[in-house]
């Protein structure tokens, strides 16, 4: 079955928050989400970080294309789907903290659990088995999904270039949640939102980050994933 | 940097023997590697199961393009390359008994130590870390290498499919082997041995094989992976 015959729900009008998006990779997020037509709020625990990562944001090519806000992270809440891109070390804390503001909302986790000494990055252990089973047991309101593990934050704030071809693995167990958050990584360009499973399988997918920069070291690219024959 | 600019050895002599070869993984890239013109060693616990699955591959199309022959798991030690094809249950007793034979040799785990239940496949917790760390402590003196847990049985043994689009993620500590590896990967039509990093990274490659299953249920597929931008 192609990727096309299964239908994805309309995600045109959803509106995005970003936990720690003043880092890397919830900037880069938030800057394609909003070149892609989504109002989007980014969430920093230092507001005014985040108001300027917002104005950066705007300021680039196609970054007028939706509003976009800063704010502290609690203010990011208020989103129909809220990224988690927040470092590990602090993720249990802040999703504890923000567990009554995400009630009802979908969660995408895309927090990587990696170590990183002389001979490059591993999985950290994690109790719970992976951030996003972390998240869901934190956040037993909300509708806690994976995805967005894998994509290079180099590419993602690059305005130089316009698709980004790779797919994003989604995972969760509700499958409403995870629909809309495939069809919300379809809206970027060059991206497909492939389901990939229950959140019992994200450990996996978190951990093969740290194949991918073993990749990326050895061909000194930044690889994405492409899964063939759909 | 493009994959053809890192040079992989040439490989067009080298033999292989197959642990498990009359399993479907087994089968099929013993399948695989004859029509790539590679000399194949089938091995088994059942000898005469062997020399079937070995007289079965020789009768398909290309299958006469090397000899292929069939005999116990002990015969299959005897090549340059081994691959470890047996069910993770008794990886480790079959390792434990071959290890004086394997010494030297390159041996590229394939095994994914995975559950079934009603909800789908999931990764089995591995004391060692992964089936590819557990091969490296058994058998201390060979150059032990993990790859190909992700292609379908499906595809590798439907002569039909003349090319089977999708990367192979070659891992191990031992740099030259894992190149052999990767450039035997190669040989398969369509194929690309890539670099994936260390043994210590095994372990969510092969978990990310019940991902595959999930998707493959979900859009009725035989996917595989590419590695994008190199």
């Amino acid at each position: 079955m192609a990727f096309e015959d299964v239908e994805l729900p309309d995600v045109s009008g959803v509106t995005v928050g970003i936990l720690g998006g003043t880092g890397a990779q919830g900037r880069g997020l938030g800057y394609r989400l909003v070149r892609a037509g989504h109002r989007v709020t980014i969430g920093s625990r230092d507001a005014a970080r985040a108001r300027d990562a917002a104005a950066a944001i705007a300021a680039m090519p196609g970054g007028d294309r939706a509003p976009i806000t800063g704010g502290e992270n609690a203010a990011a809440c208020d989103a129909d789907v809220v990224i988690v891109a927040v470092p590990w070390p602090g993720h249990g804390d802040l999703l504890t903290g923000l567990a009554p503001r995400l009630a009802g909302r979908i969660v995408v986790d895309c927090v990587n659990p990696l170590g990183f000494d002389e001979r490059g990055a591993y999985p950290l252990e994690v109790e719970a088995g992976s951030a996003a089973e972390q998240a869901a047991a934190l956040l037993p309101e909300s509708r806690v999904t994976a995805a967005f593990h894998h994509v290079s934050a180099t590419l993602l704030t690059d305005p130089e270039i316009e698709s980004i071809a790779t797919d994003i693995l989604v995972l969760g167990d509700d499958r409403a949640a995870a629909a809309t958050v495939q069809a919300l990584a379809t809206r970027i360009e060059g991206m497909r939102g492939v389901f990939a499973g229950r959140l019992r399988n994200a450990g996996q997918v978190e951990a093969l980050t740290a194949n991918l920069i073993a990749i990326n070291r050895r061909y000194r690219a930044h690889v994405g994933i492409r899964v063939t024959d759909i």
